[in-house]
């Protein structure tokens, strides 16, 4: 099993770089940190900020609890009641300006006194106006990613990211996707150092598409849009998200839980944007199969390496 | 059993009625009617304004459906699949003032083709500000219109009510609650007589508290507190609201159901008013023990002919 103390300093080193990462993106970013105990053992140290500069609201949080598995989690793993040991790190980032897509990402590890232990994340863009460049570029990073190691499998990963990310009761997914990935249990150390990429890779690609959209001009409707499709975010996130409804339902630190929330939301009811508009090419996007975004030719030239760790 | 078609009838009138004292109290209101079609059988009338007026947004819903029983729903009645039959009025108001209450009822009708036939409902008020005239005012309405039908029990009510609008992960009321009832399958006839003058009761009493409150003046850090306070109306009605989870999981008319959401909504992480302070006030309540708002010589000098449908 990997070493608990490489894992949780790997993750606050990650954690600090990411807010390094947005800051250099915008250096009106407050980040406010904020340290808590969990009352059955651990804590965490949330970095939040908020406000009128590029980054509307983004939380960059680092937890490590351990304690007696809660029922719930127990039911959930089908293992017998135990002490838990789990430390990750969440990303969420709510820009101002419109057209700059929403970023969320996680990476977790997670073990059990009785020998079990897995990794599992992602990493999703949700943009409220489609720009293919974007959607490639972030699906790019993180193919090539996947292809250093053997460990990763992007095709599948991308896949499972559709499928969780997905809302049915609006027959829509949440935007263009990523990776997610969970219960990886083989290889452990391999699996790591994929982690350890992975988070240099998004600390990379996200800033750099925030970069490029963060100042583009835009009007009131183009704000009342973003903040329409926030409250789609709401609703999977309350609705859907098992890691939120799970937190929620044990008690978890409820302020950070739901600092993924965006900052200001709109819901209207019967609402539909003008057909032919860019508004409405989002809204059929997002209603359609979803689409390949990484060139053919990057995922068959690297076919021979491409690993299957569980398989 | 009661004549679906009287039910209807009834529920039809009491929507329009419902729809007329809100523009009695804001003649800017302007309703939409939106009909709906279900696929399996059956359909709706949702009435919806939105706006700048003193109604930033009301839905007051009429829906009659019948057709096969939903598997989900059989499981939950602990029913055999059958055919069923539901009908009713579903009312959210979020008034554009934060000194006014939001406002939330429904009363429905359920039967089976083989034979089982409920009625439930409920009514509760969710301020911004704590007013205690106003809480008791609704309350008095409710505990009244109760104390004229023995199948009606307000104290009972009340608690479900107070239990049913609760956040767990918050450890906070919804707002000031009201009553709620649920699968009242005897003395029908006496319980649809209650529902009518329940839907009398409130047809009067939160349009005279609208009205009351609608025109304070306010500041910028009041529509603040307004737009936070929305935020946990979401979570109660995506995380944990029955009636909106099971309409959402089996695949209701998603814009009917989501039209309870408030118009703007606000999150904040770790935001808490300033101690002492009138929003402090709120908070304070919300956490502490459900309150009396009925002044007890009501409820001793009706004890005679308060109803037990139930016991």
């Amino acid at each position: 099993m990997p070493d608990r103390q490489v894992v949780e300093t790997g993750y606050r080193e990650f954690q600090q770089r990411f807010v390094d990462a947005l800051v250099a993106v915008d250096p009106d970013a407050r980040f406010h940190a904020d340290r808590w105990d969990r009352p059955g053992g651990g804590g965490g140290l949330s970095m939040v900020a908020g406000g009128d500069s590029a980054i509307e609201k983004a939380a960059v949080n680092f937890s490590s609890v351990s304690g007696e598995t809660p029922d719930r989690l127990s039911e959930r793993l089908a293992i017998e009641s135990d002490r838990f040991y789990a430390t990750g790190v969440s990303i969420i980032v709510h820009p101002s300006n419109p057209f700059a897509p929403t970023f969320h990402a996680n990476i977790r590890y997670f073990e059990t006194d009785s020998g079990l232990a897995w990794f599992g994340g992602g990493a999703d863009l949700t943009p409220h106006y489609l720009f293919a460049a974007d959607a490639e570029e972030f699906h790019t990073a993180l193919a090539a990613s996947c292809l250093r190691h053997p460990v990763a499998d992007y095709p599948a990963w991308k896949v499972e990211c559709d499928e969780y990310f997905h809302l049915p009761h609006r027959g829509e997914a949440r935007g263009v996707g990523g990776i997610f990935f969970d219960h990886l249990r083989d290889d452990l150390d391999d699996v790591w150092e994929y982690q350890l990429d992975l988070a240099d890779t998004i600390t990379r690609v996200y800033p750099t598409i925030l970069e490029r959209r963060k100042d583009t001009p835009f009007r009131a409707p183009h704000r009342e849009w973003q903040l329409y499709r926030r409250g789609r975010y709401v609703e999977f996130n309350l609705v859907w998200d098992r890691g939120t409804k799970f937190g929620l339902e044990t008690s978890g630190r409820t302020e950070s839980i739901l600092a993924s929330l965006p900052p200001l939301v709109r819901f209207e009811y019967g609402y539909e944007p003008e057909p032919g508009s860019p508004e409405a090419e989002l809204a059929v996007f997002l209603r359609a199969e979803p689409r390949s975004w990484v060139p053919d030719s990057l995922l068959s030239s690297g076919s021979t390496t491409l690993g299957r760790s569980h398989e």
